[in-house]
């Protein structure tokens, strides 16, 4: 065993699959990965083997980064205690957030997760329009808790959820690839937001009002989906007149990760929304995250909000140490420059590849959709998870997600490099070759010679309409069995690991 | 300024007020107290000043407890990350809780707060019940998420609310003290448990079923409700034959707190919850909190449950590190010899002052319920707030609660000591001198010569029933002014910081 482990690979396996929810799931379940160690954009696990990070948007400012451990371990040695003692953390950790939003965004409530934040964020749209309704985009997904699984596609449209609430109204994702619309070159921006605009005035007609209109600034789980521009100021407007205020979830996208601009939302040309709430990235992994919004709505309640470990003396030192860093070691323009270089080359890589479909994002965060076909823009799902299978077994770890998991997602710690992204891509493109030829020939160039064997993975449920037009000669494996299964805001390939064997059957 | 403040303390309170959602309201508003440092029991504020912390159960072996830090620190510059990669920490603290715990309680989902646990806890019930509905008891505060205030009556019965929804019922909590019963002698546990049974039966004959009971093993906000022998046995029953599941929220109680057991609802003889939900001691303040359910309930489910922090190297390495500090320091044996100490001292205080109508608890988890009158039980609802705001001046810290805020609420760092128990219970004695005094002769032996005046602070909100009776000569304040605002699980004197001014006008 490694220094420092307590039990050998297969032990700590054992214990998982008997201690551990099986609902919660791991990467690779077939053959998943132990990891001991991590610094920057890398992770090495139990036999000291180096993989490259290209996932982990928690470890925002680089793993384990020795400025953001110190920041904690000093304050955890002087005091760690809760919001009702006044601390300077929490004041000074507000007043350096604040800086970077809008000034109406000005009142902060720190708590634990994302999903607590966007929990809180609904509550509160609630209590300060009195409506109860809430409007989200279709294929989000927006957090954990009970009202969070109700008010996300992602999560209710899975075939083992009690569906959509009747207080749920679904919009269309703002997709420029997979476009809704019949017309050639209309406005996407006022197209999109007019769909909402429809929606309301039909609740209208039918007496509903909503509380909120809850998105993310750039849609992750939902395939990377970046709205187009003029969506967001549309909507809120919309929005405004209906009655509901307007949710950025930042969850996910902030921070500074589309290097442009610190926040997501702010793509978006004078959009300013009535709330935001961010967490992921916020404590480099400590559970930190926060919702803010406007002195109206913040003081248009009088029930007390009390968060046992929100706003900690030791959350906000951590929180502070990771705006330090992304200042000093200049992380935002680093986003900026290395993801375009990165977006470069995946362009250099769709012009040799046809399965490449589309390629959008800005800074660090980065979708390639993989299609079976340009024109009917059939997901390449199978595809799409033999990448990321053939990518693990390179020491890259990557994701796929969208509702038909064939979005390759980059979403990196914000130190990666230039030198990374050129050693993603090259494996990248080897693996994708590999895959023309079997489709061509029935053979790869790495020796397999009966083709991409059905790799033995449970895969996520596949809307249907993604379905249509299928080329089943195409197809590496048939996607859809057991697809009960539902992945979370990474979708790798898994399993209940308590009812399934451990054993590897990934083509290589 | 004291060392390391970024601000002197006006300042960080006009910071707060300004960045700071108004609803997180602080100990003390008209006198907060800025907290530097901490260690063991004890806390320091700026000018170095030390308090005696009765109330900080998170701090569970003690504020800043250098095993726990080491661990901590030691964790975070190694690795953390989530928990779709395999880990040691995760498995082995599993396996450490699940010895604490009966067999049939194994499989664990961690999160990274009571009110996540709760949240999924009620989750899971529905999942496997089939069901929707709640039971929960009257008083009960089970935490901050949509879901949690519904069902949580200290939320829902406050003026701001939105009321009690039709799928949460409430029964009576099964207090010793302010029985509901008229009879005497009669079996406790069985009349309140019976109350369930009545009402479960009622919902089956208008064709609802529950999914969960939820209860605290100890009821904490609700006043410190000790349930009587052979309660839960029976509640479990009723709740299983009318297709429910029952979770013990031990967030609060659990890890040690009574002393005689690891778990609070290990106090009712071979009782065995169904699920079983943890939190605040469990991270000595770092946000960890888990569920913890049996293999039936576990495997109803097949939606992923994934939690970004919850479950990684960090917290479970702090998780572990609390257990053995626990054992190492003989926490649990000390929680009982000075658990018991202290009552008994109470005990000697309650045959000199009559306003102590009640003292109950076990362990580090005390009661003591002030009343104007033994005989009619009515609460000193201000006597109680009263002498907080003494003892702060003392520099020990203590809270109040239950519903009428008249319960005086001890919950240390285990390290207490007898001598720290000495030390409050005669700061404690003075002031009810004082305050006998004041009742019975317009004055005290503090040179208040004419009387105790109003303080200066909005109270919360009474219910009626325990105005009843009310001796108005004998009254501190009258109670109930500004009755809107709401206190969470420590409920102290507190208003809107952001609107009303900071100026002291306690009485001393």
């Amino acid at each position: 065993m490694a220094s420092g482990e307590m039990f050998d690979k297969a032990e700590t396996l054992a214990l998982r699959g008997k201690l551990i929810g099986p609902t919660c799931r791991l990467f690779f379940p077939n053959d998943p990965i132990k990891m001991v160690r991590a610094h920057g954009q890398y992770m090495y696990n139990e036999a000291g083997e180096k993989y490259l990070d290209c996932i982990n948007n928690v470890a925002h400012v680089g793993h384990c980064h020795p400025d953001v451990v110190a920041a904690a371990s000093k304050q955890m040695e002087t005091i760690n205690t809760n919001s009702r003692f006044l601390h300077d953390n929490l004041v000074a950790y507000a007043q350096r957030l604040a800086a970077t939003l809008p000034p109406s965004l000005s009142v902060f409530y720190f708590v634990n997760s994302g999903s607590e934040a966007n929990d809180l964020a609904v509550q509160l749209a609630r209590r300060y329009t009195g409506n109860y309704d809430v409007m989200v985009m279709d294929n989000g997904y927006h957090g954990t808790t009970a009202l969070l699984m109700d008010i996300s596609p992602y999560k209710f449209k899975q075939a083992d959820s009690s569906g959509k609430k009747d207080w749920v109204h679904v919009v269309p994702a703002p997709c420029t690839y997979r476009k809704i619309f019949e017309e050639d070159n209309i406005d996407l921006g006022k197209a999109y937001a007019d769909e909402v605009k429809k929606q309301l005035g039909n609740l209208k007609a039918s007496g509903k009002m909503i509380a909120a209109f809850l998105a993310e600034s750039l849609q992750s789980c939902g395939g990377q989906v970046i709205p187009p521009e003029g969506y967001f100021q549309r909507v809120i407007e919309h929005v405004h007149q209906a009655g509901g205020v307007f949710i950025a979830d930042e969850v996910q996208v902030g921070f500074g990760r589309v290097g442009s601009s610190f926040w997501a939302f702010q793509l978006q040309h004078g959009f300013v929304p009535d709330v935001v709430t961010m967490g992921k990235p916020m404590g480099n992994g400590h559970p930190l995250a926060c919702v803010v919004t406007t002195a109206a709505i913040a003081s248009s309640s009088s029930i007390e909000y009390f968060n046992t470990f929100g706003g900690n003396p030791v959350s906000c030192a951590v929180g502070l140490a990771v705006l330090d860093v992304l200042e000093k070691e200049e992380l935002l323009k680093n986003a900026k420059i290395v993801g375009a270089h990165l977006i470069a080359t995946l362009h250099k890589l769709q012009s040799r590849h046809p399965i490449i479909g589309d390629i959008r994002g800005t800074g660090l965060f980065i979708g390639v959709e993989l299609v079976l076909d340009r024109e009917t823009k059939e997901p390449a799902t199978a595809e799409a998870q033999h990448v990321i299978v053939r990518l693990k077994d390179e020491r890259v770890l990557l994701s796929t997600d969208g509702p038909a998991r064939n979005v390759l997602k980059f979403k990196p710690p914000m130190c990666f490099t230039k030198a990374d992204a050129d050693f993603v891509t090259t494996k990248l493109e080897h693996i994708l070759t590999d895959i023309e030829n079997i489709g061509r020939h029935g053979t790869s160039d790495s020796g397999i010679e009966s083709g991409i064997k059905e790799p033995d993975v449970s895969l996520p449920g596949i809307q249907e309409n993604h379905h249509s037009g299928r080329k089943k000669q195409r197809r590496m494996a048939d996607v859809g069995h057991q697809a009960k299964d539902d992945f979370s805001s990474i979708n790798w390939i898994s399993h209940d690991l308590a009812s399934q064997p451990q054993v590897s059957n990934i083509v290589k």
